[in-house]
């Protein structure tokens, strides 16, 4: 059935997103018999609600090349939960009126477990209002959290970006007599993939000393004697931490860490701060707290060239079996082998990817919690390797400019 | 001549400095007619009171080719304030004797004004002395506040990575519907140049709306006013700002600028979250502070190939220009052309060089004092151009591991 594509982005940004987004372009414009138009939602599934669409030209196919080291979700994100179809059905009408006005019958979208969620609430509404569209998730998190996939597209680079990091604040911190204690806060309410890939940084013999991640409880008095030992040895001591580090009760440490100032305040500040000021206190030793903030999720200028090519398959994959006539499925990676790293592209039923998070199962974590172990190295390695060229003119990233939507 | 060798490292790091090192060592190995032995001070003029030298073997020079991508100062670097000869004849001595000892006739110190007046003083207390030995300052700091130079290497991948960054973190924040205010802390407690460099990401179509240096005064009512009006047009607003800005009287807007809370205590943070919190009350916006902290001097992953190129040069050219005969100067770079981009190497005396502070020139700063002129860019934009190859194994920075130092 021939028919026009529209394709959405959701959730937070990650570095590849805009590769998935490349992928789905390229390989719709690649089938002309199959596929007409190509359009984008602007701000994701409310750009399908508002009928606010970015057309797109194959004419601009140069200019959307440089879509592969875009930072940002390019053509606008959103988190919109959208309610079942008892709740409001005014949205299903509306995103209905849209896909018919454009005669869309290819409907793709990109994004973490919620996005699953709001795929597979429109691939149940569409089959029962009788409109034939193909439906497929492409799947996106710098958390790596998402179920059915051996790993997301997005994380490889967010790895790179912090274990690369790590590396340089090491280094940086070993140029001096007598270091500093660095505490490095990471992006991962609940899971702690992005955190356990500063480990990685020690290949170099350079990185961490301690990583603490949320599956494991966090023990305050253990890592005082554990940054005490390791400063006193080395004069300096490098630390990661997950923002959402828990205790045994499972109360977040942001929350219950906290002591008071001198004037009986609880003092401001994430996890990171919170531990600096107990290391200050405590041992008497200046501590720094270092946030890496949206930089770990828009590093371009760093990208994993394996995450970028995996990406932007997924997204050609996704247009390809639609085309074959699959729908209700997100496309998943599956790992072959870790040495040489080999993997190949399934998929799942949406219902089984949405709302799920995955977190890092327990050997991938040291016996001391404040590791992790060869078999995460053996797993992330392979997901930071290679390097993109050709992304800076004169030292600059730069990104598409599209007539009538960015220039 | 023939003479040993010794080289040390002062001041902050940035990420080239291990560039001029490798510069001086190759050249050194490269003149054995003229040099034998190599030493690094180990942790800059310390090293050389202590007697505590690292030597090299031209044997480990494709590990030490390593040293052109690895940040912070790889031999160890010190922030020691030589006194004079009369208040501390000691120091003097120590680094007399440590000379006499290895045989070293060839003394380069690398760093920034404040190293140059240790590299000075002991220059001149060596004549004094009747020691023969070429002293050599080889100019280094990110803050690119150097007199008798262009600009000094450090300053352009430091540069480099600001421009990407605030880039990036522009791209991420137009991804959301409503995006948010966004204030970039940026290192530079006297000198905008770090932070001027954020007005390069520009060129890309994205970038900061609003750039505030330590060179003309703050002011808090204007900024309310500009904030408003960006956000108001663009639904976001990225900010760039130097630590060391200063209110009309001078004073640093980090410790005037602050608001007290509702418990009448002054907040705490650096003066990107003095500004969050003053937008925040003011505007009723959300602002949120990030800092680039060690990142913005650690950047080898995101290397100027240009910056580095001279960074080396540098290296070489003082370890030549001592071969001939020169002495007590620091080695400066010479801009013939902004487009194309054209420099020489020349040299300076050191006691020229030393203690001053260069700022930025006020026509390099817009009238509105938010923003830099074009004559900014045409100067910045060729130090930041160009990307370093082969830096990465397995996704990772490689460093170099050297026998009996740091493996």
């Amino acid at each position: 059935m021939k028919g026009n594509v529209i394709y959405g982005q959701s959730g937070g940004p990650s570095s590849v997103i805009n590769s998935s987004a490349l992928g789905v372009i390229k390989e719709a414009f690649n089938n002309p018999d199959d596929i007409g138009e190509v359009f984008m939602m602007h701000h994701g599934i409310i750009g399908a609600i508002n009928d606010d669409l970015i057309k797109l030209s194959k004419d601009e196919e140069k200019e959307l090349d440089k879509l592969s080291h875009t930072p940002g979700a390019f053509f606008g994100n959103v988190r919109y939960k959208l309610q079942d179809y008892s709740s409001n059905r005014k949205d299903y009408l509306s995103i209905l009126s849209t896909l018919k006005k454009h005669d869309i019958h290819y409907f793709f979208y990109n994004g973490g477990n919620d996005s699953m969620d709001t795929c597979d609430k429109i691939n149940r509404y569409l089959i029962q209002a009788g409109y034939p569209c193909k439906v497929i998730g492409i799947p996106k998190t710098i958390d790596n959290d998402l179920e059915c996939t051996d790993h997301t597209p997005g994380y490889g680079t967010s790895a790179k970006f912090i274990a690369n990091a790590m590396e340089e604040i090491d280094l940086d911190n070993a140029s001096y007599p007598q270091g500093r204690v660095i505490i490095c806060e990471i992006m991962g309410r609940h899971a702690g993939w992005l955190t356990a890939s500063a480990g990685l940084a020690s290949l170099s013999g350079y990185g961490p000393d301690l990583i603490y991640v949320p599956e494991v409880p966090f023990d305050m008095d253990k890592f005082f004697i554990d940054v005490k030992r390791i400063y006193q040895k080395k004069k300096r001591c490098l630390i990661a931490v997950s923002e959402g580090i828990v205790d045994s009760y499972g109360s977040f440490i942001f929350q219950v860490g906290k002591k008071l100032d001198s004037f009986g305040h609880a003092r401001l500040g994430g996890v990171g701060q919170v531990l600096c000021n107990n290391v200050n206190d405590e041992l008497g030793i200046t501590a720094l707290p270092v946030e890496f903030s949206f930089l770990q999720r828009a590093c371009c200028r760093i990208s994993s060239a394996q995450d970028q090519k995996e990406a932007e398959e997924i997204g050609r994959e996704a247009v390809k079996l639609s085309i074959k006539g699959v729908s209700g499925k997100m496309i998943c990676i599956k790992r072959l082998s870790d040495k040489p790293y080999k993997y190949e592209l399934t998929t799942a039923d949406l219902n089984a990817c949405a709302n799920y998070e995955k977190k890092m199962p327990l050997d991938m974590i040291d016996v001391e919690h404040s590791f992790v172990t060869q078999k995460f190295i053996d797993y992330a390695l392979p997901l930071i390797n290679g390097e993109v060229e050709n992304r800076f003119e004169d030292g600059l990233l730069r990104v598409p400019h599209i007539k009538g939507y960015n220039c």
